[in-house]
């Protein structure tokens, strides 16, 4: 089985850590490969950075349809994920589905710890759109910004996850920690070491959730909103995405 | 006062027929301009459509800030909408959120009548983004595609849409109809003619509520999900949007 | 275009303050009347005194079918709204409502800031009726009464409504902020210096919605709850009301 | 222990039909006693009818401070249950509440079976406020109007709310039946007999748990909606509520 | 009239003193009496002690239909509650719905003040259940364990409780506070004298909502979930259980 | 890595169509053994049958702590679950939250199919504890009892289900769906063939899942509801979980 792992953010050191986690979620017969958007900002700060992001980002689905799956490595309910389950019936997944997903199993309910206040307010809404309002005690940012996690000594890193953390399971009621930025995977052995709650991975849940549809022979439903792209008259589109237009696949 | 109508859809014809709607609309002292995607398919019919269309519609917040208000006329949660209202501080309104804002003001519970059944899921969750889920009865699909509304005889999607709006009626309890497409915006005098119960065109709903803003001298929240865009490196992007990476509006 | 604004409130000094912000926010062509209610407290400060101010409310849509619409000016769920909008087809509108659906087109969450405690679970529950319950991040009270707004030194008002404004955007994630009471239309410009996020004014947001309705020539809807008043025998009432039962509106 | 339930319709008949339901369900060292609104129409059929009954019912409360609480007979959210709590520290009680209350111990959801189509919303609502919204399985309409049950034969009464019953049965899950009207009162006999579910009498439920509240010594709280009422001067009422206003009970 | 009130919990002090709370309630002409679990811990600390109390709970409905209503005295959505109600026609009641169901006539929003804080996610889970998340305000967990109730200092535990009840007034909104523990029977007096709100004492609740439902003739449903227990094979369980499965109650 | 899978049935026919479905999920390196309840009766068709299976099923997670999750092969929120995750650190899943967690990964909304009719209310009830409620489209009854599915003619049970589930995807607007039944694990080969949207089966999802959980290192947080068992005096259990009480697992 291959898994094609595609970061939204344009960071090479941010990509280089998702392949570690990647790899290191992989099971026996599972080859990830982890690339990222050919165009957008370095890090993805916002719904602006989503949107300039996108092309980039979606234009992996396109060009490689040899894998068996993709996950996007960006912890948010960013447009690519529904895009990507519109243009291929091959599963694909954001890693903030994923960790949550996850999280849901381990606990009454979670929290997600991540960056920068902004996406306080973004990833409750996403939180609501994948349905887990009822078992998500609380989004946390740190205040940390998304380059931040790479920029500063590892140790205040931590320090700030962890304070946070202990926040959300003294008073939000959280049972678990969903760490809620990709750049985050290389934190997760010392977070666990400092936490007596299980911490959910996001990259590590996006990888071993889509290596276990692709298992068991589930893809992404074709009757409703995912149906296949319909052929239409296009202006202005790059040739690969116009090719789509004029022949897209079932 | 003057707004800027952004048709995503890079039908011509659509975009000659909105700007009708939202000239109709405007008040004394408002002038409307309407545009239409740079890139593109001819309609958008799903969310791969709206990730097409994103940056050919976002390059007119980018391009024309002697505007004072932005309406995008696609009836969706199309991604555009989130990314301008962190671009700019003048108000932006999708005129899903706006047929639906005059809705609600109507009676008990409105109902949406779009286009093809794909939609129906899509502005289910439109619907709870923008928080009326308790207000809406039903999104009911015709069954039409966006470009139907053209090529078909009027009569014929009059008849289809009527016929949907009075199930709506009658089966979901809803007490108001809004037409669920920007490209129903030249329909909405036969469609009032043909039913008892008020009917919301979202063009008018958008240039009116956008120019009701700017009115009441009210902008776009900064503080929180809206604040403005960081400056960041950035890959591959065009030169028009790499100046908004170098020099974010404030 | 002619709106009618009732003052549930029989305090004639709000009732001019009213008139200020209702005359500012009318646009051209657009004349508006502000009365009070014929009987009932100087101020409504709770169910009881909705209760009380009811008939002497909706007296004036009894005695007024020569206006085009409208405004209650009560920063409640006021029971004259759903009466009026049985009475009459023409838009009825209360500023509670009215200040809520302008704000939700501003950010991610609105929060009201109020005046006395009692009215903190009142609008929640109004929150909750107008569908808004997701897009409110909080009520706050300011521990004001009703009439306090016009007794007290305006800089201890405004000192007291910043400090509450501050709080719900700090702590409870405001994007903006709607001021939760018709007696507040005087504070607006100076919390509007005082505070960097949106301020809705409500009776500004009423009057501008209901002139947009009657712009559009929306109406309330007749087809369900507020489908035309019944003919019966009634024992007991003045004879303006008796009327209406002996030959209701259509 | 003296309880006063109060008819907020005006028709003799249905007062006298609630008083025999009173009787029947008051239990030993219970009297119960029937009054009807002193002003308002014949029969509450939609919000119009509650606000020009609401003095007329209100009014007992304030003249009758010698009995232990209130029942008010309309089946709805009809503003006067508020009013009383606020008025008065004794338990008051809807009957739409007080049914919903009950069939919500004896089975997964209830449904209830009303008069005319506009209760349905109404009640929906109802259903909202009082909290039951996961425990309703629908809110069906009858068709009949509140006088019909009296007026028309009671056979033909009786086979259209067990046809509609049965329909909440079958099509919406229900597993009892809330008979939604004071007016019904007198058929809940036969229709135990005709249905093989619970069925909850409102006027019965009401003065049960009336009764259980005074009898366990538990009252209105008065520490946040229902704090006591503050005087004010006023313009216009009755001497009766302009003594309330002058020194209201604490 | 005859209720039986079974404790899951197996102290024989908590049994006395629920007797002693049910004695008090019961109205003239109803009996109760109170047994407690044939088997299980002393006192029910989580959902493990649900479940290795509830054969010893459930085995009192099985061998005990000389009695009119099943009253169980454990705060919580006891897996016994949905049992009983599928074995007997008679209704059964837990505490918990009990004690929220009479709370919710009496203000806008309740408080639950409980014992242990693992108990706070299940009683939400337990709001959530019987429908009240919208009329709860908050659980609060006094920190005590069960068998502290009776083994600390009266006037400590009342301190404890008083102090989390005031604070569910004054930073949760509360109006009233559910005691919610069994083993608070004792102390209602106590609060009541502390408190300014209304205090639910849940066995109490429990006794006069199973007396009501005898009274007005009302039973479990029997067409849905509680519908009867079908004839089965079985292996393993006591005879008592088997003759259940050999010729279940109609 | 060695699961248990614990069927709460004790048919000896569908512990051995469990362990077929179970092996064929489970991965390299994975072993599974299925065993059943020691008690309890032959097929779980409500809560009574949940209840008089507990103890017997839970028998398991005091056996055998040599395994590293547990599986419960009962489609519904079955008591034992909760109460496994209470006594163990190991994972522990039900097949309905296993099935309805895929599910979710797959398209907009996914509809339960399941056997008796009694099922629905009970399974909406599971939908709600895990958080799908606005993701689940409707559950479905197929009127079949559990041990109809063997019973009965393969092709027989086929159609009925294939049937129902056509109607949830054109009905209600289910893009895929979740099978209900652990006694429907034979079957997902012919409906997957018959039907043109994924199928989940749930034995080999609650497999999947379960095993994943294991290779993250993920395990069951013990901060919150789950928290270990406190040591207690017992009256009257077996000494298997005599044992649990006087030394519980930390």
């Amino acid at each position: 089985m291959r898994l094609l792992v595609v970061n939204p953010n344009t960071s090479t050191e941010m990509t280089t850590a998702i392949q570690r986690a990647a790899d290191a979620a992989a099971g026996p017969g599972c080859v990830v490969e982890t690339v990222q958007a050919t165009a957008g900002p370095r890090s993805i700060e916002g719904v602006f950075d989503e949107a300039t992001s996108l092309m980039g980002t979606l234009e992996w689905v396109v060009r490689r349809d040899d894998v068996d799956a993709y996950v996007f490595a960006c912890f948010s309910a960013h447009p690519v994920i529904d895009a990507a389950r519109e243009l291929s019936r091959k599963p694909a997944l954001g890693i903030a589905e994923a960790g949550m997903t996850l999280a849901n199993l381990l606990g009454h309910r979670f929290s997600v710890v991540t960056t920068s206040p902004r996406w306080k307010p973004l990833l409750e809404d996403a939180v609501r759109k994948y349905g887990y309002e009822s078992r998500c005690a609380s989004v946390r940012s740190s205040g940390l910004a998304v380059l931040d996690l790479d920029a500063l000594p590892h140790e205040d890193v931590v320090d700030t996850l962890v304070t946070e953390a202990r926040r959300a399971v003294r008073e939000d009621g959280a049972e678990s920690i969903v760490l809620g930025c990709a750049g985050m995977a290389d934190l997760e052995a010392r977070l666990r070491d400092a936490l007596d709650v299980p911490i959910i991975e996001s990259v590590a849940a996006g990888v071993t959730l889509a290596a276990s549809l692709v298992r068991l022979g589930l893809a992404t439903s074709k009757v409703g909103v995912y149906q296949p792209v319909l052929p239409r008259e296009v202006d202005g589109l790059p040739a690969l995405f116009r090719k789509v237009y004029d022949s897209p696949p079932a």
